[in-house]
């Protein structure tokens, strides 16, 4: 397949595998773009909530944002013990599963699933929004160029993990070096009076002053929770990192939570000062970067970095949905399939599974981050939750030095998950987070069904004590014929090829024609046995039947082989041409024991 | 199959193929129904070309029809001496091919059946129309009903010949006592001036009087046509009759033109008396019946007995299409398996295939009549003119007794039905009858493709002078395996059935669960030999493949025997749950020679 050579890459060696691992470096570019480029959409989520209540709400959205920012803090220290206890890579799965149970642990998996699966929707249609806020022109066409750009991730993937980290490292820290000079640029003209606030035709228009609820700052609140997804791809990914990999891990994961913290925060306090109102067509980010930089090269680097930014937030779900997915089939909740490496060292089934299921949100969703939004961050949550639940029980459990200091810890961090998951469950839950926990229902139970076929597959195939080698038996070998030619004659050639008793077969349809093959069959039939079976009903299918099924009652203790001369067209349409006789007899005795076909096929070159 | 049984009965012997014949009674309901069913069609359909142009041309329906009487006077004559010639069974097909060549032979095959096809759908659409215009409530589902009733005359078909002769008998008779009493009621009527002219709203409207073109009486003329299918169905059928076959075949012929003569004339007599005028919804037959029997029984007997005769007229073509369509398999025309027949006696692939395009038909022109009539016509007329041309080349070249009597009878014929062919085709050209020459051409090509492909099979698997009968030669069986389990075992039982070299061969991707796997195999590999091949990158497929390669490279003249231990799922959807291997390694090799593939299925229960 050369397509595939040229798409992929050549096959890589086993031994290879080892080699494959990432700098600290190039984790942060591969692990990190999933939270970073969060920042590209968290607060005009927050603003989408509070700015169509009144105007005047939109100051909240600074002591939510510091509230996000702790929450991100309690999780990254959170997280660090995990990598630390789990270095073969401690993913919401393998730690609920290894500390709560079976259930929790399916149930993680479920939401870490729906939510990789939401990543890659949520950030491509988020990065193509970058795009359209700079070249409007493109505006319509956002679903076509989403399914492109993840049809574009998909294939990076294929051709393994390191070339991604070399592809993606760039952007990444192109994008971090923009943001935080935009940061810079902003306050300093904040600070010496040189920037106004962006002049929003709804200002005028909103004047009215109303008290705000709680169940808008909660809904606002959960809405900026998508700044922290991704935070745990880091601790799926520990094997992926050069030894020592816990620690490297845990200060990527730092560096990263450090970064993601400053960028979010310079963000919505700048959309704040700037008096930033979401638009449809426009991103909160592109219209303060609009702000600072106006129109030049710097703005439009920003809108560039963002939208690549965003495609490797896509590409990290890349990385972890296959890992997750091999781990479930190694377990037996997935089809075993999902295990295997491809011959790139990657995981392709689970990649190539990822990337249809994201090409369909996308285009139910019409490439609408805003309407992916709901969706997205229950799951995580609730993983998050399982996790840092499981972590304390594990502590209570297997103690340990300072087992104290760090069940405090994880206690911190699975009570603030477990409020900030509620929070989110209950505020999005009519907007579609009750779609997601259909959806794990779902998922949990074909993990369940997928588990106990393999369970009762092994059952029934597994050697047991009353199990006993086979003793030699006699094996009959049957050719049915319905004329002398080389597709018969090469079958004749194929059965004498191993001693035994062999007989062809054929029904005696016409008195004159089975004269004729019985002369034939004395010249060519290299002395084996010619049967002619009658055939009171026209059915020679039948009556061949019959002889079979007697050989089989007569000696209850042999194998029959059928041995059939197949004729196969050129091409597939001639097909229809020929009798489906074989394909006829290879249907009726399909399902009876002790009869093993094999097609001798006669290709055909015209 | 209880189902199949239950509706098409069981399997019959061929020995009682020869007592499947049937008496001139029972002959003249099965193959006269074509034929006698037109009556009620094709006297309105000379009045819907004449009665749209003016009122005062419906007088010329008389002598249009006795020409068209006339017509078929000089084709039952003609169609006499093909039975006699062709006690075998002499359609259009057989004598224009044996005495004209393959093309015309085939020009006359491709017509017959594009009009058994159109007898169908024509004689079933105007079934339903005698019930629609006996029930106008019916109108509306027309198109339903008449697949319907598609559907049960194939079913009647599938059960044999026999059964369906005296299913018809009874409704046959009906519908020419019920005609005959019909047309002498009103002849008694007319004669004592009981019977008064049809009022139609439409007289009143019309009274230009306009000259007539011959144009439009040809158009009558060919329209009218259509009273004469079905003449030839009797000569395609003759092997159908009890002996003497000739003899019984051309009574019958000769008793059914007389019956269709007089019923064709006193329909179209009536009608011009009553002065009738075509309506949409009901039937001109429909309308001469309510005249002279108002709305009692006798009335609703015609309709009744008038659909009867046309479901049988479409039985008709379902005895002569299969015939037909097997003869051509039998040359090598059309694919083998039109030529078996099934196991009720019948042609069931033909059968089958008829029901299927006339029920398309129905569908696509609605069920109506008036719309299908353009094209049917010119293909009978068409083989008529070659069966008739063939036959004077017969004579020509045959001579024999009264040779010059017999030319010259079907030499009038032939000239007869060239002119009516003429006609047809070319009044009728722009309604229809191109797509008629279409198709022929279509079909010619594909008879001609079918025939080239088999003669190409022939010449490739036929053996000659230069082939020897084979040596003995070695075989190697190989076993691929990835675990010791009883499938595993089954398949090693299965090799060892016969004596030979056998190997057992895993791939090595990973050291821990080879060793693993070759202790278990000293217990259970009944001394087979296992080999672990070494699998630098993960392809468990390549490496098998290479290695199987390799053996057929070292020795270029022994088999490859792949037995393959095949776990096969309980229920097909479970199929996802297990490794393709087994199929991909199927795929992979089974386009090599001298490597053949044997599958050991291993069932499992749950």
């Amino acid at each position: 397949m050369p397509l595939k050579r040229w798409l992929v890459g050549n096959p890589l060696k086993t031994a290879l595998a080892t080699h494959q691992r990432l700098s600290k470096r190039l984790a942060l570019a591969v692990f990190s773009s999933d939270s970073l480029s969060s920042v590209a959409y968290a607060t005009e989520e927050i603003l989408l909530v509070l700015i169509p209540s009144s105007l005047a709400f939109a100051h909240f959205s600074i002591p939510i944002s510091l509230t996000i920012i702790l929450l991100l803090a309690i999780l990254t220290l959170s997280y660090s013990q995990i990598v630390f206890e789990y270095p073969g890579g401690g993913g919401a799965y393998i730690v609920s599963k290894s500390n709560l149970g079976e259930w929790p642990g399916l149930i993680a998996a479920a939401s870490l699933i729906i939510d990789y699966v939401l990543t890659v929707a949520v950030s491509v249609a988020a990065g193509i929004a970058a795009i359209t806020s700079a070249v409007p022109s493109l505006f319509p066409h956002r679903t076509v160029l989403g399914v492109f750009a993840i049809l574009i991730v998909l294939l990076v993937n294929l051709r393994g993990v390191r070339e991604s980290g070399k592809v993606f490292a760039v952007p990444t820290y192109m994008f971090i070096g923009a943001m935080l000079l935009m940061l810079a640029v902003g306050t300093y003209q904040l600070l010496f009076g040189q920037l106004t606030p962006v002049v929003s035709q709804n200002v005028a228009a909103q004047t009215a002053v109303e008290s705000v609820s709680l169940f808008l700052l909660l809904r606002a609140f959960a809405s900026g929770c998508t700044a922290l997804t991704g935070v745990e791809v880091i601790s799926n990914g520990v094997p992926s990192f050069r030894p020592p990999e816990p620690k490297n891990a845990a200060i990527t994961m730092i560096m990263m939570a450090l970064v993601l913290g400053i960028l979010f925060f310079g963000i919505s306090t700048m959309a704040y000062h700037l008096e930033i109102v979401p638009k449809e067509d426009e991103t909160v980010v592109s219209q303060i970067a609009r702000a600072i930089f106006g129109e030049g090269v710097l703005y439009y680097l920003i809108q560039a970095s963002t939208m690549l930014i965003l495609v490797l937030a896509a590409n990290s779900a890349f990385a972890g949905f296959p890992r997750l997915a091999s781990l479930l089939a190694r377990d037996g909740y997935m089809p075993r399939q999902m295990e295997l490496m491809g011959d790139r060292l990657v995981f392709s089934n689970g990649i190539i599974i990822l990337g249809v299921f994201s090409c369909l949100l996308i285009v139910m969703f019409g490439g609408d981050t805003h309407a992916l939004i709901p969706l997205y961050a229950v799951g995580v949550f609730l993983s998050f939750t399982l996790s840092q639940a499981g972590m304390v029980c594990r502590w209570l459990d297997k103690r340990g030095p300072h087992w104290q200091n760090k069940i405090i810890i994880n206690g911190i961090g699975a009570i603030a998950t477990t409020i900030a998951t509620t929070i989110i469950a209950s505020t999005k839950f009519m907007q579609g987070a009750w779609l997601v926990f259909i959806l794990i229902l779902v998922l949990v139970w074909m993990f369940r069904s997928v588990h106990s076929h393999y369970k009762a597959v092994v059952d029934q195939i597994t050697l047991t004590r009353d199990h006993r080698p086979p003793l030699p038996r006699r094996n009959i070998v049957v050719i049915p014929i319905n004329g002398v030619n080389q597709a018969v004659l090469r079958a004749v050639d194929y059965a004498r090829s191993r001693p035994g008793e062999i007989r062809a077969v054929m029904v005696d349809v016409d008195p004159q024609s089975t004269a004729r093959i019985q002369i034939q069959w004395a010249q060519w039939g290299c002395g084996v046995n010619l049967i002619a079976l009658p055939s009171p009903y026209r059915s020679v299918l039948g009556s061949l039947i019959d002889y079979i099924e007697e050989i089989l009652e007569k000696e209850p203790d042999i194998w029959v082989t059928v041995v059939i001369p197949e004729i196969l067209p050129a091409h597939w349409w001639q097909g229809i041409l020929h009798n489906q006789r074989a394909l006829l007899l290879k249907t009726a005795l399909l399902f009876k024991e002790r009869i093993i076909l094999t097609d001798v096929p006669f290709h055909l070159k015209k």
